[in-house]
């Protein structure tokens, strides 16, 4: 018997749709290791990519982007310089931006600039159970991402085997996905860019949210299907997200 | 009925012949996200790349080189410094030279420092419809190609669905390639440096960017036919590129 | 009828099957070229990587890993501070390092960093014939590659077709590899990183080095037999290392 199909797969399934046909520019400030992962995951979306940290001229990228990217790896004075101007461009221009706090368990640096940027409105923030603890001052249970989200007016993505979403009032759960998206470097990074590419084609960003981890595993799961190992799989993620079509998304989405 | 040998496609061949048996050494300045699979696009054909862009460094492996790449992509002040003293040191040395002016219809600076490098004498150009509009100041029809290249005594590679190359009193278009090159990240960019490469073993810069298109795209319409998306056409590519033959390329270059 | 074991190749499996249990943190210094590869090569082994070069905050990152990987590729001011730094650290904490002396051989202001570090006590260092002439100022044969050893108090990995591995008292060849390893980028980095990876796991360096080779060698020659060329090769290798199992390994090794 088939599941009734729901009605969260079914918006997720919209979201890609529409993001597909309207190929959003993304600018990205990511972490040297991710760039190219993440400019391809957004290519195989349709979306435009760009990239340059240059203080000079990003201010000139972010205005005319529809979504922006904020991801602190590779965390070094220009990125640091960059994202201010891109923030400021961003607010000014009412451009939708999504935080990436990579790493902020490792680095208090990058933690104490991360707390810094929750001021700054992103619309969404994507991080593991030990990068909220950093940022949050707590463990990652129910009680505190919805504090969190409602102190901070934001969404929170919190990644893992199964991923949550909570806008504060609202709070799913993603169990989509395949233990070898932790064996490619980047994925992470290149899902958040997609959920930045989400957020410029949908206005509720826990929707918007929900749909990336969504797609992207139900696309990690069919590829770990045809892959022999990491190598493969990085590759076959890529295929299989420009495949993925929506009866599919919508049959194996778990999102409850 | 086989077609007549086309001339222009047997010198492409040759071209690629030589370029495998003489492994020219091509330094690139070449945008962060371009760096890895433009290298791994020059060692397919035999080539060695080298990619650093340190100021104290950069002059040793420019003298060093059989060509150079300049890509605009990731614009910043350590990359515009790295750029003035290859172009002084290719100047000295005579290493031909090939601009790719990244995404300079995005970026004001962009355009006004490409501009600049005009003056510095590159063989060859390479860039897109907006790219050209944005450095040559008009539409790119045939008259505008031939009076941009007679002007700067360049060759100029317009790429797009049909590439046009042009060096002012030789025009022709390159009619192979796929949709799926779109969508891969740093393929215009390592398509480039493929050129940069033939400048080293062909002195007739015309033809050098003539076979540069040709042979990738030739090598694209074969990985597109074995490939699920772009994930595995950016693979196949590469590996269709490194086995291209003479009699292939010659089959299937559609140059006129 | 079948070799009887080699008691070298026992041991690098046992190295190998030590780092996939233990997932060292391994931090890298590394060129912008191979970050992702490298990367994803710690990933495939369970290793974690990290990679920042901000002098900010690379000391937690490096006071808090297993191993530390210096490679000299893309060599500008920022990555020298980053190793003045992370060496410092490296010391104080005892964490083992190990040096690749990227194109040393290219650029004379490279080589005379490389020998300030050789005082800064590396493990081990990894370098092909004309690196070593740079550093040691002689041929590698095996008398200089003896002397270095011990002069140096480090273990050398001489990379080639057939590499060598001396401490100054044991030599030992490994004839493993696949002549398409040398036709993907950062294929050596990230050979590197893998033997930083089990200097974390084995405290006899000089049996980290070989099995680092050895293990890659083997991944190689399997990831070889499935390819058509270097695109799908260097996906396939990361794969090949993922499955690669003890007695398959010792097998194929060919350490003598």
């Amino acid at each position: 018997m088939r599941r009734p199909e729901s009605p969260l797969a079914a918006a997720a399934a919209d979201i890609l749709v529409r993001a597909r046909l309207r190929h959003p520019r993304v600018h990205c400030i990511t972490n040297a290791v991710a760039q190219a992962y993440t400019a391809n995951m957004l290519l195989a979306l349709g979306a435009v990519p760009s990239m340059t940290i240059a203080a000079e001229e990003i201010g000139g990228f972010v205005a005319g982007a529809d979504a922006l990217l904020v991801n602190l790896g590779t965390f070094d004075s220009q990125r640091r310089e960059a994202v201010e101007t891109a923030l400021e461009i961003a607010g000014d221009e009412r451009v939708p931006w999504l935080l990436d706090p990579v790493f902020i368990d490792r680095s208090e640096l990058r933690a104490a600039f991360a707390k810094t940027l929750l001021a700054r409105e992103p619309l969404a923030i994507r991080l593991n159970r030990a990068e909220f603890a950093a940022i949050a001052g707590n463990e990652a249970d129910e009680g505190a991402l919805k504090r969190f989200a409602l102190e901070q007016l934001m969404v929170v993505g919190l990644t893992g085997e199964i991923d949550v979403v909570s806008d504060g009032a609202r709070q799913v759960s993603v169990a989509n996905g395949h233990a070898l998206m932790a064996r490619v470097t980047a994925m992470g990074c290149a899902g958040a860019a997609i959920n930045a590419a989400f957020l410029a084609v949908e206005d509720d960003a826990w929707l918007a949210t929900i749909a990336s981890l969504a797609v992207l595993g139900v696309a990690g799961e069919i590829a770990a299907a045809k892959s022999d190992g990491p190598g493969s799989f990085a590759i076959n993620i890529l295929d299989a997200f420009h495949a993925l079509d929506r009866a599919t998304l919508i049959e194996r989405a778990r999102i409850a």
